[in-house]
C-alpha cells in the first residue's frame, strides 16, 4: 500500500543490547509481544532502519533484544488523538444512548498516552473510583500514513500506513456530569496504545477483527468491529472533511458492549487492578495496571 | 513572572533584510503590528535571540523589517489547541444556552492555525455559507510557559507566558446539528492567531480586556474579559486537573456576546469578508480575508 514499506508488524522499544530506542519486526511472526513481554519472555526483532512513518523504512538482519516495549509511535510522531465516541450499534445500545446520524469526534492531547506494561494513571480528581467510574474501552486504532484530506470512502484506506490497540480510558463521572469528552478523557498518562503496528497490508479488511477487554482476568469486552456503526472507511472520509490528517494522526475508533459504567452492579477500575485490550490481526495484547495517583502501589499488573 | 524573559511583546516574522523567520520586539511599543502589517506600514522590531518558548531569551539591539507577519508561535510549539465553550454570561444569554458549571473545554488540531492576513478558508464541506453558517469568534489566548499540573487558582497565572488574541471561527450546522464541536472547529487553516504575544508580566490582570470583533468594518463584537464567566485562573486550574499543560499550550478563552448565527437575520461569513479580531493591553489586531475553497477571490482583506 506504502510503496517500499517492507515491514509487516512493527515495535517501538528499548533494545538490551544498545540501551537505545529502536524500531523492529519481531521475528516470530505469531507472537503476541504484549503478552510475551508481561510474562518476561525473550522477544527478538529485526531492526528497522528509519522511522515508522518513512514509507521507505526497511527491515535489516540486525537482531536486537526487547528490554523494554514502548508504544510503536512517540507523542510527538502522533501530535494529536482524534477517538470516535458511540461506534458500536452494541454499545450504543448498553448505554442507552441514539445511535449516532454521524460519527462523534473527540481529541485528546499526547500525554495521554503510555505504553505497554506502563500503570493507567487515576489522578486525583477522579478518585474515589467509586464516584468517577474509571472506565475500559477496548478499541481498533488508526495509523495514518500520508497526508488526507477530502478523502473518498473508496480511497479510503489507502491513507492507513497501519492498525495497533487502544484502551480509550474514560471517566465517566466527569464525561457524562460534569463537562464534555475532551476533559474527561486527556488526563496525564491513561490511554494504553500498542503494542503493534501492523501494516494495513496485513488487515485487508478492518471490519472484521475480533477485539476483548479483560479485567483482573474475567473478559469483560468481548466484540468485533463488524459490528462499528461508522466503517474505518467512512470514519477516515468524514474526518478528512476540510482537515488534514498529517502522517502519524491515530483515530481510535470507539468500543464495543461490556464497558462498566452500565453494569449492574457498576464495575470500576481502582488501585491494583489489571486490564488487558486485545486486538486481533496480529496487533496483540495491552497489559496495564491501574495505579492510583498517590498511593503506593505495585506497578507492574500481576495478571 | 519568567525569570530573564526581557520581552513585553513579541511577534514572528519573515524579516526584509534576511528571508528568514525571526521573532522580535516591535520597536514602536503603541503600534497595533496587525493593522500597520495590513495597511503595509513598514514595522520595525528588535531581533530576539532564542525561542518565544525559552525564558532567557533576549531582545538584540538588531533592527529587522517585517516583510511578512507570521502566527505568533509555530504549530510545532503550539501542538494542541484547547478552547472554552460558553465562557462569557452574555453569550450564554444570547445563545440561549444555560451558564455551565464547569468550564466546557474542546479542542482544536494545530492544523486549524493561521497567522494575521492569511485567508480563513471555509471548506467545501461547510458551503453554501447560508446552511453552515460560518461564524466569527474574537477571544483572548493564554500561551503556557511552563509546564502546569494540578496548578491551584492562586497560582495559575505563574505559569502563563504571555497572551494573545485569536478568532475562533465556527462553523454552527456542523456544531449544532451534526456533530461534536471537536468536528466543526478544526476545519483547515480557519483559526488566525496573534499578532502579538504580550508577557504576562505586561498584563497583570486579565479580567479588564476589552475586545472586539468587525466583520467588514462593522462592529459585531465589542466585550470585556470581565464577563467571563471562567477567569484565566479559574481555567488554568481547571483545566491542570491530572492534565499536564505543555510549554506553549495555547487556550483560547471564549467569546462575548454579538455571534453571528443568533443575530435576527443570522449574520454568517462568505466568500470576499473581511474579519477582524481586536484584543486590548498591546494583543492587537488580527486582519483576515474570508475565503471558500474552491472560490477564487482577492486574498487579502479590503478593510
Amino acid at each position: 500500500m506504502f510503496s517500499g514499506q517492507n515491514w509487516t508488524r512493527l515495535i517501538r522499544f528499548v533494545a538490551a543490547e544498545t540501551a537505545q530506542i529502536h524500531i523492529g519486526e519481531p521475528i516470530d511472526p505469531e507472537l503476541d509481544v504484549g503478552l510475551a513481554f508481561h510474562k518476561e519472555q525473550a522477544i527478538k526483532a529485526y531492526e528497522i532502519f528509519g522511522s515508522a512513518l518513512d514509507p521507505a523504512a526497511q527491515v535489516t538482519k540486525n537482531v536486537l533484544t526487547v528490554k523494554q516495549l514502548l508504544p510503536p509511535l512517540s507523542r510527538e510522531q502522533i501530535g494529536v488523538v482524534r477517538c470516535l465516541g458511540l461506534n458500536y450499534a452494541d454499545h450504543a445500545a448498553e448505554a442507552n444512548m441514539a445511535k449516532p446520524q454521524f460519527p462523534i469526534l473527540f481529541y485528546k492531547p499526547p500525554t495521554a498516552l503510555i505504553g505497554p506494561e506502563a500503570p493507567i494513571t487515576i489522578p486525583r480528581v477522579t478518585q474515589p473510583a467509586s464516584k468517577h467510574l474509571p472506565d475500559y474501552e477496548v478499541e481498533l486504532t488508526i495509523v495514518i500514513g500520508k497526508a488526507a484530506k477530502d478523502v473518498s470512502e473508496a480511497d479510503a484506506l489507502d491513507y492507513v500506513l497501519a492498525y495497533t490497540g487502544a484502551n480509550d480510558m474514560s471517566f465517566r463521572y466527569h464525561q457524562l456530569a460534569v463537562s464534555q469528552w475532551g476533559f474527561s478523557k486527556s488526563f496525564d498518562n491513561c490511554t494504553p496504545i500498542g503494542p503493534c503496528l501492523v501494516a494495513a497490508t496485513a488487515i485487508p479488511d478492518p471490519q472484521k477483527l475480533p477485539l476483548k477487554c479483560t479485567v483482573n482476568g474475567k473478559v469483560q469486552q468481548d466484540g468485533n468491529t463488524a459490528d462499528q456503526i461508522f466503517s474505518v472507511r467512512q470514519t477516515i472520509a468524514f474526518l478528512s472533511q476540510g482537515t488534514t490528517l498529517l502522517p502519524g494522526s491515530v483515530i481510535m475508533t470507539g468500543t464495543p458492549k461490556g464497558v462498566g459504567f452500565v453494569k449492574k452492579p457498576p464495575l470500576y477500575l481502582t488501585n491494583g487492578d489489571d486490564v488487558t485490550v486485545w486486538v486481533d490481526g496480529g496487533i496483540g495484547t495491552l497489559v496495564n495496571p491501574v495505579v492510583e495517583e498517590g498511593a503506593s502501589a505495585a506497578v507492574k499488573a500481576k495478571l
